[in-house]
């Protein structure tokens, strides 16, 4: 029997405060109740959870499953399960079994809200962007540094063999111009799944581009002339400032939060000055910092953009990856008079290789097709053919289920190994769906710095200054949980900790 | 016996000067040496070409072929043919055989020099553009509109199946981001048949780009801002002015002549008064006048540009189909110290589908790929890799020696149909390549009235005015043959003909 302090302390000690609070109910119940089978078999399944073998989001064995396995009846084990239950420590979903709970999975904190400079910058990023992308294609480092999923973990087998199929039978047919908008099955598709988060789109409110950096190049050159503001999260994704950099535009960046995100006020001031051309924001699982607005604040977003006529840009490539069960509803989802124009891609969650996003408006059509004529006329088309087949398969959904269940993992994995390795007082973003992580270093390394002697010993990430256009976030860095967690992966974070703790004593 | 007045009208009638010309000898020889085997035989090709069964740049039948056919010895084939050589009516080419020698295929005059506005104008062509594309890919009307190569001529199934190959056997090592400048092995494929014209350039000097499109998109954003001025031929391609119109790019109109290109003094005016930004040209069979201009024409631009510093960007998507025997070289071929940025595609030639283009330059790499990266990232990398083993197995080569001769016989044929059926005194371009017409109607015909009526009988054309900024050109018209010859296409001028005959007595 443990005494109260002893249980105190295992709080103190747990790099999980789910898992404590766990531990102090089970361990003290099972102690008292040995001899009740439910009870030992829920022990049994929160020590899995406790020593990492069961990750919060994950899917538990089935009743039947733990049933044949532990030798109990079915009713035990529903009456462990249920006890599990209760104490939060499992959730029931109907017709899909039982999950472990998400959980706090840290005990770190997270990343402060960010201030950002109240006025707009100048982007001069080429240089630092370059030199990432060219660490981050290269395949000897450990790759940390770009969101590009592991072509292992996409395994993309199946909607390969589709585009196998639309070659050989369909070539001929499709060796053509495709009409500026892209393949009509595709872009029904893609307005069909829509439909599921409430956004009512029609195929031809809809436009096929080269990845989301197409569609945010050509949103942005739709609402905006060079020389214009764009009020952007802060930090946000070095990509979309590049893209800004190189249309001529200046970023404002909004004061962030890592939970609640963007600060209304800030917008609301920027909109009054008549500063800003448009507001560029993530749909969810922000790139970087993690977070999801909350749809009150998402349509607080709107109301005031409304107030001012300024068009929102809104980045839903991450939305798909939702460790919760449901998914994020995009801004235009929320409103559907909103003057919005959604951008996203299959880059992050099945074919980074096929370069297939898309533009949806119900307000610019017209100019959004100019612009996709003048820059690159349409898309290739098989691709297309392929895709519009693999998604009308249902393939799509059964691949994203395995996917989010990986991402988390990995996420889960990375953040205890970012608790054991990294020096104190580092904070970690908790994204709750995505594949990347935001540490903010407490002492003064700068991850710059960090970023070179961490190349020097094969390992890449994103240094958090390419984050900002003023240059900010000198002392974080993001990154990638994109590639399958391994003995690689823990090493690496190991030895970037190490290199982290000798730069803050320094 | 006839006599000379007869033979003399009989060049009149004749609608190709060669083949008059052949008559004339072919027939007065036949008629006093008709006992001669050899010259039975060369007056039997000679007439086949005259009816049209042998069209000029096409291939006849071997010797050992026609001494089958025919029942003669191989040596009265061989004196048949060395006849015709002799008269300018026949043409050896090594370990190729025997060609119809390339002859003006019509009397019809060329098409006037042009005589554009010697000032910048503003492009609002958009519009008008997004109707000429949204009609150019409606199936239901005869397809003499966008130049856009049938897919039946294109008959890419082998590049199809190299498609589903690299799906089916890389398609997981391949579902990545590749490096912005493309797949490596295609640019490396490019680079070595570039080598057979004389371009020296390395892989590295390639980016792969989606279309000659997004090579001229880039290539522009690199050498100009928005307000600045561009030379260009006129009248030239109307996507080239919906691009510089999207970037707000000035055009500076040259005169133009349909056989030596453009003015070189207007150019040399352009360059003294600083009043252009660059110079983009096309390097062969323009579009849509069909010229090339001869290498020292070409080397006087360089020189002239060269002088000012004015970059030139070169437009090379037609120089593949080249119905002469060598392909008119680049000027980037001519000068490697040139400030070039050279833009092509395969659209043209094998796969519109496929959406692959590439931007070469020595110079401007670097920003090049800022721009590649921050527009569209990357292009998709399974249609590179199996244009990449399609080029390197060989079968573009031979791909491109039928689709050359299928053009040009198009393009004969359409000629032929339009001194038929077209008003007194049309006037049409004599390319030596490509796949499209450029007419100059005498009358007072509007073409773009013409557009519409043609419309409504299911024909669709470029009407002229698209081809210019400054609206000229109205009473001309493009036409793409690149749909093989066929009752539907002879009727669809014949028609087309018709209302222009009767617009022009109106």
């Amino acid at each position: 029997m443990r005494t109260v302090t002893e249980i105190s302390k295992s709080i103190q000690n747990s790099f999980c405060i789910a898992v404590a609070r766990l531990r102090r109910y089970t361990r003290a119940t099972m102690a008292a109740n040995a001899h009740f089978r439910y009870e030992e078999l829920a022990n049994f399944i929160a020590g899995l959870i406790e020593n990492g073998t069961l990750l919060a989001g994950s899917r538990v064995p089935s009743l039947r499953e733990i049933s044949l396995q532990r030798r109990v009846s079915l009713s035990t084990a529903l009456q462990a399960y249920r006890q599990l239950e209760d104490r939060g420590v499992l959730e029931a979903r109907p017709q899909s079994g039982y999950y472990v709970a998400p959980a706090a999975v840290t005990s770190l904190e997270a990343p402060a809200k960010s201030r950002p400079p109240a006025k707009a910058a100048t982007i001069a990023l080429a240089g630092v962007v370059a030199r990432l992308l060219e660490h981050g294609a290269d395949p000897k480092l450990v790759p940390l540094g770009c969101a590009v999923p592991s072509a292992k973990l996409l395994a993309a087998g199946r909607l390969d063999r589709f585009l196998a199929r639309a070659a050989r039978r369909k070539g001929t047919t499709y060796n053509t111009y495709t009409v500026p908008r892209g393949e009509v099955r595709l872009r029904r598709e893609i307005a069909r799944r829509a439909l599921r988060w409430g956004q009512a789109l029609a195929p031809d409110d809809i436009v096929i581009t080269c990845g989301c950096t197409e569609a945010l190049t050509i949103a942005l050159n739709v609402v905006a002339q060079p020389g214009d503001t764009i009020a952007v999260e802060s930090p946000t994704y070095f990509g979309l400032l590049h893209t800004m950099e190189i249309l001529g535009l200046k970023a404002f960046e909004l004061p962030t939060d890592a939970t609640h995100g963007i600060d209304l006020d800030a917008l609301g001031d920027a909109c009054r000055n008549r500063s800003i051309k448009a507001c560029l924001l993530s749909s969810g699982f922000s790139n970087p910092l993690g977070y999801t607005m909350a749809d009150e604040r998402k349509l607080a977003v709107l109301r005031l953009l409304g107030r001012y006529d300024v068009p929102l840009i809104e980045d839903d490539i991450y939305g798909d990856i939702h460790f919760d069960r449901t998914r994020p509803r995009p801004f235009m989802a929320l409103d559907p008079n909103a003057d919005v124009l959604y951008c996203s891609s299959f880059s992050k969650t099945v074919a980074p290789g096929y370069r297939i996003g898309w533009l949806a408006s119900t307000r610019h059509m017209q100019r959004i097709l100019e612009k996709k004529s003048a820059f690159s006329l349409c898309s290739p088309a098989l691709p297309q053919v392929a895709l519009a087949d693999f998604l009308s398969s249902g393939g799509y959904d059964h691949h994203l289920r395995r996917l989010r269940r990986e991402f988390n993992e990995n996420i889960q994995y990375m953040t205890r190994a970012i608790e054991k390795h990294f020096p104190p007082g580092t904070r970690v973003s908790r994204p709750a769906g995505g594949f990347v992580l935001w540490l903010e270093l407490a002492s003064p390394v700068d991850t710059r710095e960090l970023f070179d002697a961490a190349l020097e010993k094969g390992i890449c990430f994103a240094p958090g200054d390419v984050f900002s256009a003023s240059k900010r976030y000198r002392n974080c860095l993001r990154l990638s949980c994109g590639h399958a967690w391994g003995p690689a992966i823990e090493n690496a974070l190991r030895v970037l900790g190490t290199l982290a703790r000798k730069m803050s004593t320094t």
